[in-house]
């Protein structure tokens, strides 16, 4: 109950939260409401005076569009190849529905999200990863100004991971990695990864071996050992890089029950793995 | 030269301008360069301290995308029949790529523009204008404390007209129109519409009874008359009711020649039809 | 749990709400520790963006200090008739330890309450309710300057109810009624009176007759029935005031049980009674 | 007359001037009225622009009560063993009644002055100074955050040296050194004792050995070499610290002359004993 | 002494006054040293929070000017006739001459005062008073946006009564009727007119009927029955229509003895007459 | 035309440019019509974000006055001797007329600019060159604080260069070394000399030795070969302390021509010579 919640609210009062929601969660339209819950827990938190900002991605959706059009996806890597056209499918996706999408369920509350795409107001440039991988980029600079001056006007900005070059060229951002670097450019107080895993684990296929916490060394000991493989590999990344740039902690949570984020946050009930220095 | 240009900039100075920017303009690629021209003349207003405000159709666009994925598209009216696909569609185009080609222009001069959807923080609420016509959408209210922060900033907000209902029903909200409803509630100085055509004629089809100004009940006169037809209909009522409403003057000018905008704004050599009480 | 909370956090948010804590409850040393009870329902209303402002008597304090300093107390119509040593006695015990007391408790969770007597910055000013009752205060006029600066750098002021007249003298104004006058002076959003009863009755001694909701007008012909009676007259009186000044409601709840204050506020639970227009 | 004044009042203006007022100067009832002239004397200081922090004492009323309420004092060392009783008693008088009447006689000047306890917004932490003396504190921390707000609402505290501990636990600070705290924590320009002797001196039964003016240095050896004693120790040594933390000057004046503060400050005719570097 | 004024400073504090000096005090040199006298008096004005405004003509220097230009003056209705040479020598004596020792004597105190002329900012502008005077002006509007500015930074605006037209042609404006509008323009608390006279007299030559206070109507109607004549007959003018406007007061005093602005202003020895309502 | 302006605004937006105007483009009655000219392109410089500060000298309207007055001008190395009456004059001329005339015609097009001597507000301080010069002054200190101010609200100050000492006596200072001195005081962007030569020659008498560019060591080199001579002196030692001292670039133009300033500073026209860091 609420007074239970006292003491993690003064700890978290003012304090920018970076939650990286995972595409997959809402993918085929929800039929579990998780969608709703999540929008619940990032208002909530904001009426407690906390600040969330949501970043996603949409990997599913994209390859749905892909589909539809009869493109065929092509991998390397397990990175996606995106020559303009995917690019462009990839745009409007991931700015023009899943995004809507999350605005929309928050919304619900009230007049309290914003959409952004990375390309507005210069908040991520990007770079060519690799040559064969066309459209598909890392992240440039950060110019977080536009997100500071908007949380601070009470306003949940939801991030779509588009990020554009000098010249106007967009490219696709890998969703966990963009959350990594705003929460270090914003200097938040924590970075929380919604998944559809429990968390990390020291041994790979042992369910007993979930870690409740470690530090960047040690999580960068588990990739180097191959504990952590798959898409878990961005985010192990992106959680080591923002703890030492300043970031207080990151966690890797289980978003598919209700109200994770609100358990994990204000509520002796920790869950998942949290990585910070110490 | 500049010297002309300096008894405009000292009146337009603050003073918030909402332009109309069609979607028809830039479809098909923009072989023409006018994306790159009218995004020039949007820093240009900026920079001598006028704030301007875009708003943006992309009709065409849509039925691209809808032909591609074997949608048949079906009006009433000239209305779009607007399903939940179609909306769907609709608003990944709008939101997902046109209002995205037209941040991205505008950002080749810096981290200027941010693009919205009318679903952000309330920006435009909607209610369904027919039954039959399924999410075409009606404004309801506008929530312009944001555009206001927004401009304040010196940010360009550049605004896909979909509109929101309290819960979370998206709509898609005709851009003449809602452009005319924005430039109300934000008292704006002047409400542009760049368009395809020179101005407003007395007679339909007569160039040479183009009209340089005329007053609300003028224009009233020639809708009655029938002299303004089509697509020029919901331009003449949102140019009426913005008027009406407190903005000094509409304007509807030919968007297809180089720097339109400016020369209309800041020459002597006003062109098209102005719109204003007297 | 905080889900519930929510629809009552948005509605309070950022609204001043005055709560009289009446002395009675922590005489004797508190030893059911309804003070720290009562504290942090403070502290949480204040983390979740509320505005409290505290009010608080202390009559059997100010007894027992009488009683060992060997002055015997006189009333005269419920009313302690106060001289000049009975008002020191008064003053020193309301602004030196009941004050203190409910400061103390509020800041255990840190730097956070603030002890006033009306006498500071001319919050309350007073004049003499009848020659025969000594320094015995009606309130004049509220100066709520410095409480709106106050809650507005997120202090919670604690008041004691010592007034002054423009010539430095003091006098001993009936909390109730100060707390009623501050709320109005305050513009407060709610008026709540911690009582160690459930609520007003329309029957006095009909348990069942307890009323949830009434109006100021059911509220005054209670009081002119005789079904409100002692102690309850003048909160009766204030509630009916501050209602009729603006304040949107006022309730009288039990402060005997575990978080009272909380469970009326921020969640479906309400107990006792609320006064409001309709 | 007030041409005199003008260079002074340039000095001044805008700056934090502490000055501690003993509370044996208005035990008793204050019979030569050395309270309102004090009391103008700060609301000039205010009116012409300085920043007064009154700091107050009052051992020999807390002597009174206790007699009143057959407690008799003991002392150690000068110190008066403070048990739970005593220090009730003490937080009484001080908050209860000699801060009020300082507050009340600068109030007959308008809405200006507000009374504060240690305890309020954490303003001093107190740490206990020797297991045998009781609840008597040394200074822990000083939060001058809310003293800085209020003197820039052009408001005059009045502070009395009860401080808390972080469980809430009250202790009596000396009012000597606590205002040399709190003149070192605001970085005030002046800290200025009004004492009832003409200064200090470099012999003790000397009066024509009075100093106008010393360094630290020099006082510290004066007291290791005895010439201070008694209650000018802790003002001794409190002027030696705020001076090395930055405070401008330290001042002992005798406060029993009328407007002795004004004439100190505001005139040629320094009085007293004014400690500073060089 | 200081505590007499103490009552004055709390009611000028943050008051805008407006103090016309006649340029006559400082012709020939000021061998007297009223000029340092008077620059004193309104440096501590400004020291005690009063907000100052110095208005001040020159005639006599410019008639010096004139004369060593060989220039004969010429007077109609005792107007100065002003060509296009007579006001460039205004001009230059007005703004380049008499301005610079005021603003210098006040800067001997510090960096305190800025001279102004109505020609900046739009301070003043003027209208011809009739074709026969030339360059001889009415107060067309004020602009006092930049002396409310200037004063509200603590500076002291010393201003030079040449007006200007929309095409920017200079005019000479009456020093008297141009300080009245000043002080209506910025709602002064007073209006002072420094003179060389003692105040104004119901009888013109009965030094015995000198008028301590008198309200706009009595003073109209001295103006009518010739008791009020010569330069004086501006100054009533200006007096009646400021107070009119909403100035509290204004006082005619004489300016030839030491301090007798701060005596009048900050004392119990009112001299001079005083205009104001009832 | 305004387009090709473009990146010279946003380059120059929010930035301070300190322009030195000669007297001697003036002097005469301005029959070319350059006053207006150059008013305009200060407005526009204004009106595009530009914060322009004026700087002027006078010195042939100064002889002039002089020689009406019977005074013959004495000149040691170049430089007027100033006795007590020539600086009365020189003021008279600077502060009052030629400070008149600029502000004027920048004022034609609304209430921007303000005129302003060395003298208000402690701007500039001054030291005598040397005794045989008189009240011929050196720059001793800037104080810009009101000049960012007064520019902060979007006026454009004119400054003539009298400066003060300490005692209020009046230096006249060189206009040329004022200007570089206020242009390092105030950060400024960029300085720039408005004259009568169309640049800095590396040889003093070959046109065609115009130099666009060089370095403050280089410019130094020039000096002591002596191609740079007369008037010229001043400005490039004030040019090569500014830059060295932080001023981005100093330019020495030709301001005989219409709309110099504007081309150079707004378009890619550059003309005379610019001195900056590498």
């Amino acid at each position: 109950m609420l007074v239970e919640a006292l003491p993690y609210i003064h700890e978290l009062r003012g304090r920018t939260i970076v939650v990286k929601y995972g595409g997959s969660a809402i993918a085929g339209g929800d039929p579990a409401g998780t969608l709703a819950s999540f929008a619940t827990d990032v208002v909530l938190l904001r009426a407690v005076g906390v600040r969330p900002v949501v970043v996603h991605g949409g990997g599913p959706q994209i390859g749905e569009l892909m589909g539809r059009l009869g493109k065929v996806p092509e991998f390397r890597d397990g990175l996606r190849v995106t020559d303009a056209e995917t690019l462009e499918i990839a745009r409007m996706v991931l700015v023009g529905k899943v995004n809507r999408e999350l605005v929309t369920a928050i919304n619900a509350h009230g007049h309290l999200a914003i959409g952004l795409s990375g390309e507005d107001a210069g908040l991520l440039t990007a770079s060519p990863r690799h040559p064969e991988l066309g459209f598909v980029g890392d992240v440039g600079s950060v110019d977080a100004d536009l997100l500071r001056r908007l949380v601070a006007e009470d306003l949940v900005p939801v991030v779509a991971t588009i990020g554009s070059d000098g010249q106007g060229q967009a490219y696709n951002i890998n969703a966990d990695t963009a959350a990594g670097a705003l929460a270090a450019a914003l200097g938040a107080h924590k970075l929380v990864y919604l998944t559809d895993v429990e968390g990390i684990r020291s041994e790979r296929d042992d369910p007993s071996s979930l870690l409740s916490r470690l530090d960047p060394d040690g999580l960068d000991r588990l990739v180097v050992a191959g504990a952590v493989a798959g898409g878990m590999v961005p985010k192990a990344a992106a959680c080591v890089q923002a703890v030492r740039a300043g970031v207080g902690a990151a966690h890797v949570i289980d978003g598919r029950s209700e109200h994770a984020l609100l358990l994990e946050l204000l509520s002796d009930e920790g869950v998942g793995t949290m990585v910070s220095l110490r």
